[in-house]
């Protein structure tokens, strides 16, 4: 691969978002467009919530990775936006008020008993990256944001017109991300588009991001053939009761 | 829990195994009562070699980490089965033999490019789990092995019976697993019984076992998902030509 500009880059990333991010995936469209269960719903929301809750996981681990009080200090909204300033408050408690208001009992939730393993694996699987490979990488995996305000806003309009069993009181996770979400992809797409400048850097960066898609799709998967079709639950896995 | 006998252990072992071992994955019924197409079949292989490549790497993370020389002594035979003493000898050499047999370019299988992101994560896991929890839950969580002897044969037999594709001398790899695997499981069997004597490190013990049945659940239900049903392969994942 030749060595890109910046925006060569960043249109290459965005080609893989395109391609590759889990707006596309079937699951989505049965989620979106009101074909799920609630039981299908409560699945998706109970294996989504380890994801949540791994993700200032995930942003320490970068940030402790991390020789620059600039970038740090950038990154640390990330800690604040999702374990919030104080109990009950950020993005994982928001996150339990959409668990509640679907009618699983929060302790369930919060054991993790009930995860597909597959969630399980995935979302380690992204920590561990961040964790093993380089900064920069760590970085690029981050910028699924990009494409994350659409797919949110047609989440929201979706579930709200389709679901009686949601209401906008338990989306407020979702009312909430997109002004974060923008404000976090535009930092992490300005350091990759700086500190990519080699043939090399670029591809580990393309890789960084279809390695993320991968994540997020792999986590659709699961669902899909555990509540879906073949509704193949994998045993010790939640079995929703309508 | 209470504390459990070295025998009451061994027995609450086998249990997981009946319950949750791999053996009773629709997928494996598929696979040796020859209901699987030749491409279906490579997709297994060619998924289940990244197992296989990875387990010298999970084995010496478990070798690395402990410090006792007559475990390590024992647990280095693992290594000497699967990477052989010279090129083409070994476990590794043995599973390319079987998808060279089944019409798989090497070089592709090699390159893990195919590969399910989800059976990544699963293989990944477990070398994850191998480095991070303690030596005693690294050793239980080869207990599959206890299992695998009985799943073999019934591949062979099954699969020689049910498809002109395969040859005893593709299958050559299974032919040689079962005593190791015996040899391999009667050693982490005492180990674990000799070394688990707490109600909590016996809990550990179980929970090693139940995570690694996961991890090759969660294979074959990524297999299922994408080339049983709905066939719904993953962008960038191996497509099967027949």
């Amino acid at each position: 691969m030749d060595v890109l500009s910046p925006d060569e880059l960043e249109a290459r990333l965005r080609d893989i978002g395109a391609r590759r991010y889990h707006r596309l995936h079937p699951f989505h469209k049965l989620l979106h467009g009101g074909a799920c269960s609630k039981g299908q719903v409560q699945a998706w929301a109970l294996n989504r919530y380890y994801y949540q809750a791994m993700i200032p996981v995930k942003d320490a681990s970068l940030i402790a990775r991390c020789d620059d009080s600039d970038t740090r200090r950038q990154w640390r909204s990330r800690l604040l936006d999702h374990d919030g300033a104080r109990e009950g408050e950020g993005g994982i408690a928001r996150w339990l008020k959409l668990t509640d208001g679907l009618g699983l009992d929060r302790d369930y939730v919060m054991s993790l008993q009930g995860l597909l393993p597959a969630t399980r694996f995935a979302v380690d699987a992204y920590v561990h990256f961040v964790r093993e490979k380089t900064l920069l990488e760590g970085i690029a995996s981050s910028l699924t944001e990009l494409f994350s305000p659409a797919i949110i806003s047609e989440r929201i309009k979706g579930m709200l017109k389709n679901y009686d069993f949601v209401t906008a009181d338990t989306l407020a996770y979702f009312a909430q991300r997109p002004p974060q979400a923008e404000r976090d992809a535009r930092f992490a797409l300005d350091y990759v588009k700086r500190h990519a400048r080699t043939a090399e850097t670029q591809s580990r960066v393309l890789a960084a991001l279809a390695f993320k898609c991968d994540v997020l799709w792999a986590m659709l998967d699961a669902l899909y053939h555990a509540y879906v079709a073949p509704k193949h639950v994998p045993p010790g896995s939640f079995v929703p009761q309508e």
